[in-house]
């Protein structure tokens, strides 16, 4: 084969970055380095190679040693394979009224698994027992959809943090009832970062069964895996995840990812680094006239209420969205590659437009 | 940000190479240098981004302007949201009885889309009008699934290769019917190199209505297209693609590899060299005592009869795949990466195994 | 063939009633007798039958000239191939978090239609604009299931009803938005002769476009209808309704039954007894000490909170359920065969287990 | 309650009968007088009625004394309910292309059940294990649906009966790789009545492990049974059959109903005549010139050719179908009302037409 001499041509200005979502950003050059150092060759393909395998050790450095891991493509899919794994045909789940699945994934839950969501309005999007109760029950009553597993946000969708003990008293709720308990991790580094405690502690040591962990918020390219971590609540995980359409053929290409992040500590810098940056954003902010924070900052998300039109004229240079429109709220989110510039500059234009 | 310095290391050797699937293969080396390009800065997620509309363009070269692209993960997921765009609820999909959404998707079509099959025998895996009409009747018929799609493979799954007229038949009678004509196109690349005719010649050009572009089996770490062709026939590709969870959010990635492979000709010197490898090995093959190539070789695979121990020896070093076990029969693919080596040293070993 | 001498026995005593459930009651001996006149010879099945296509005639008095009417076996049937009719693979249906469709159907909608329910807390289970703005909006978001439906319940789960003008108000704010109307009509006729009007008039004249229309909870053996009212937003109706598993094949049986309800005053004598048969309860009720009218009594359901025990000892000769059985709070249905003497007993007994 | 004074009229002629389908009957006289006994009062809804408890007296008697039986409204809903209790969500059913569960459900199993079929090309619509095993494998293959189920339809969709031995063989087949066995039993009575068995010879002895009872095509006026004969191998059955949309609410009308047919010998009586009336038919028209019994008449059903026009004529006294319009098959079926003299006119007027 010839040398490389790409048709591919570059369409944007890797300078520019904003605040939009943590997926707006690329990947760590980290994560681009192992995707070559995995290419060339042939293997197995479907996850039967050696990254994947390398990558279930690396897994159970981080989730203990009954860890299982399976890597699939997105977030909704880590999601949906994980929950699907979790319930029988009759199966609901419980979860916030702002949790992802119900809010974000078009309801690929409800019809790629035919899932039954039962969401809760809860403060901060995060579950407690006594907001699990109000809809754990019934679950002998054919009439009603059996609440089988009660699905968590770490962090959440609101950029706050559960504790492990708030993780616990929920597990401990759910499992005396025969519940299952599900954490979407799609921001599981900044979580941990603001904890400031190994993953294991507010996952598999405190009753997480299985888990979405997102790898492509924290600069992959592309990949998330879903991690079992109590391998008796589930069945046949290989071929949920392959009638969801979640199996990758060169599987090597997510675990080679995944490795470079977790072999390490590339997801912990990432991910502390992306919580810095929100709190001076929100430091910075919080000093502004008209500018209010409005949940607390204990990940890499931002929310503030400001004047709508301040908002539009930043979003120019700044992408960013708006949360709730109507009442002016909007989300900043802190990625891997934010930097310190970005921030100033952020807060420099924020305080030329509210005239502060 | 520091320099690189990653935690991944190589756990496969690059040098080996067999004949078990176009996707043992890695990437080509074009499409990591086309990810480095695209890397860097922040672009909007979920398809609103430069790479994404520039492989619109790409595409509308090769199809026609009234193509639409949708980057998606993978080729069950391609063939899904197609199916899904294509149908109502009560739609039902004319297939072969080999058709890979038939046989290795784990019910993808019928779980994920709530699809409902008609597969028929079909003799070198292509449909003609005559096999479709066993399937295709009782449009009002309420009892019966109505059939509202044609689906065919291109490349077959048993290596052969339409012509643009047995396609424009299969499009003729199904059109007139009020069905319209999937493609599922894992290998289409492989059959424009066998045709040697550009891609509209036997897509756009001859009824095709949507296709699944294949790019992981030509190179790509992963990522594949839906092609809509004729646009009047969908509805809400963009919510279809989303709940059938095959939404990247870094778009970007996807968009970028397959502009390194359809901008200039990568795309064709994959398939070409692939399918002259599979040539070479087939004619090597076929002089072989005891060796009996059990389809015509028209694409990248090679099917053959040889005695099963021989074939057990073989894979040993070359690893492949039974066809039917008890049969005897087995599959040679190759791929962009199979090198005359490669295939010279097969066949010098299935020569030596074989007494020949 | 000889004449009957069935080997059925009785297996009940006919005499004794309770209050658990409107679909504890048997069926109106009317209806039996139009059973034995629908019965005999062959009629074509599967609703190309005179009955069928009587009933349809029956109907449109009521609802309309533009009412299809679309015989069913039960009310969650009923529900979900309305719903269905109605939504796209990618639509969502707003509800309250009361709805029969969110608690009581084990999931149907999710599983059997791939629908996703956006539920909403609503006081006496009504929907208000406010409250379905709650929730509709995203209409072009591909993330967010599409808003396409809102359903409402009329008399509702808690046993209030809708006037016309809120209904009206529901309607104008949906169809401004693009959604469909659709009405779980379980007791549409005890809405009727709550509200003292015809039914079309808080049905198609005030923008609902699909209604389930209930039988068996007033007087049949079984058998519903989805009613559309507004042709133009379904399409092939008798599709979904056999996907659904809902179309019976002696349809002229469900379609004889509903005339016999239908075709003269039968449904309105009926529900106008089952109303006032609770409003006797709930007066009686309400005099008792320890007891409270806990929602307000409007068709045929009287809900109150007592004493647990107290309960316990009246459900052994009245059964009836707990609706919160923490909470103390029960629901008393009343039916077409509720008769004075069952509600005086009730009151006498619950008077004297109360010591009042 | 006043005396029934009901407003239902006839619309029909009850003396008129074809041969379209044993589904064109009505219901047998000693039916309706079983509901009339079964009317009045309250009972429990949802299966917890004395009717229903006793009714699995009655089935344990025929079916043995592990038999558990699920009341459902309608076959397909039969089928489809006792096909999810045996699969899981990866799960596949091999059946044969003829299979209701395939050819007139509309997709049903797979829309409603997520359910893969496999169908495989059957002389007589009866499988062999040779035709089983043609798909029966792969069951550790995550690409490949796993084949968890054997669907036999006895009498079959041909009017063709299993004899007990061949059944065993499937289950024996079936079983040894870990299938389950169920059998679509909506003709059930009419191959009891062909084989002159009892009813367990052929399914509970001879491995059946769930079956669909048909009532509705042996003189009921709706009403089916999930009949599981070894309940080791199903879960939850009440949520199977409560979220696929088949539970009655009142429950005990389709029981009363099951138990006039099988508490005595109703059941065997109309399918002996059944039966009795298609053996006369086709040894009628056998003789006819220009006609051909085109498949063994076993059961109540005969299929013939004729040519086209003779048909068309025919229908017009005597409704019934064209299998295969093209070919000039027909179906002819008899039901537990058909009469001597039905036949007898019929074969008369066929002579006529055919110039016979």
């Amino acid at each position: 084969m010839t040398a490389p001499h790409t048709d591919a041509t570059r369409h944007h200005d890797p300078a520019l970055r904003g605040f939009a979502s943590d997926n707006y950003s690329g990947a760590h050059p980290e994560v681009l380095a192992a995707l070559a150092l995995a290419n060339g060759g042939h293997q197995s393909a479907y996850g039967a190679d050696a990254y994947t395998a390398h990558l279930g050790e690396i897994m159970r450095g981080h989730f203990g040693p009954r860890a299982e891991v399976y890597p699939v493509f997105n977030g909704t899919g880590a999601n949906v394979v994980g929950l699907q794994a979790l319930t029988d045909r009759w199966g609901a789940v419980v979860c916030t009224a702002h949790a992802h699945i119900h809010t974000d994934e078009c309801g690929a839950p409800e019809r790629v698994g035919g899932l039954k969501l039962l969401p809760v309005e809860a403060p901060g999007a995060k579950l407690t027992p006594e907001l699990v109760a109000r809809e754990a029950f019934g679950f002998d009553d054919e009439h009603r959809a059996t609440p089988q597993v009660v699905s968590l946000t770490q962090s959440t969708e609101l950029g706050t943090v559960y504790t492990p003990e708030e993780i616990a008293a929920v597990a401990e709720f759910a499992h005396a009832r025969g519940m299952a308990v599900h954490l979407d991790g799609a921001r599981l580094a900044n979580a941990a970062a603001a904890l400031d405690l190994p993953l294991s502690a507010f996952t598999t040591d405190v009753g997480v069964d299985v888990l979405s962990f997102g790898g492509t918020k924290n600069g992959l390219l592309f990949g998330e895996a879903v991690v079992v971590l109590a391998p008796e609540r589930v069945r046949a995980m290989l071929h949920v995840r392959k009638l969801s359409m979640q199996l990758p053929s060169k599987t090597r290409f997510v675990a080679a990812q995944l490795e470079a992040l977790l072999a390490g500590d590339l997801w912990l810098r990432g991910a502390r680094h992306a919580n810095a940056m929100a709190r001076r954003l929100a430091d910075g902010a919080a000093g502004v006239d008209g500018v209010e924070i409005s949940h607390p900052v204990q990940a890499n998300a931002v929310f503030a209420r400001l004047p709508r039109e301040v908002s539009l004229r930043l979003m120019k240079r700044y992408p960013f969205y708006f949360w709730n429109e109507a009442d002016g709220e909007v989300r900043w989110m802190c990625s891997f590659d934010t930097t310190e510039e970005d921030v100033d500059g952020f807060l420099a234009t924020l305080r030329a437009e509210t005239g502060g």
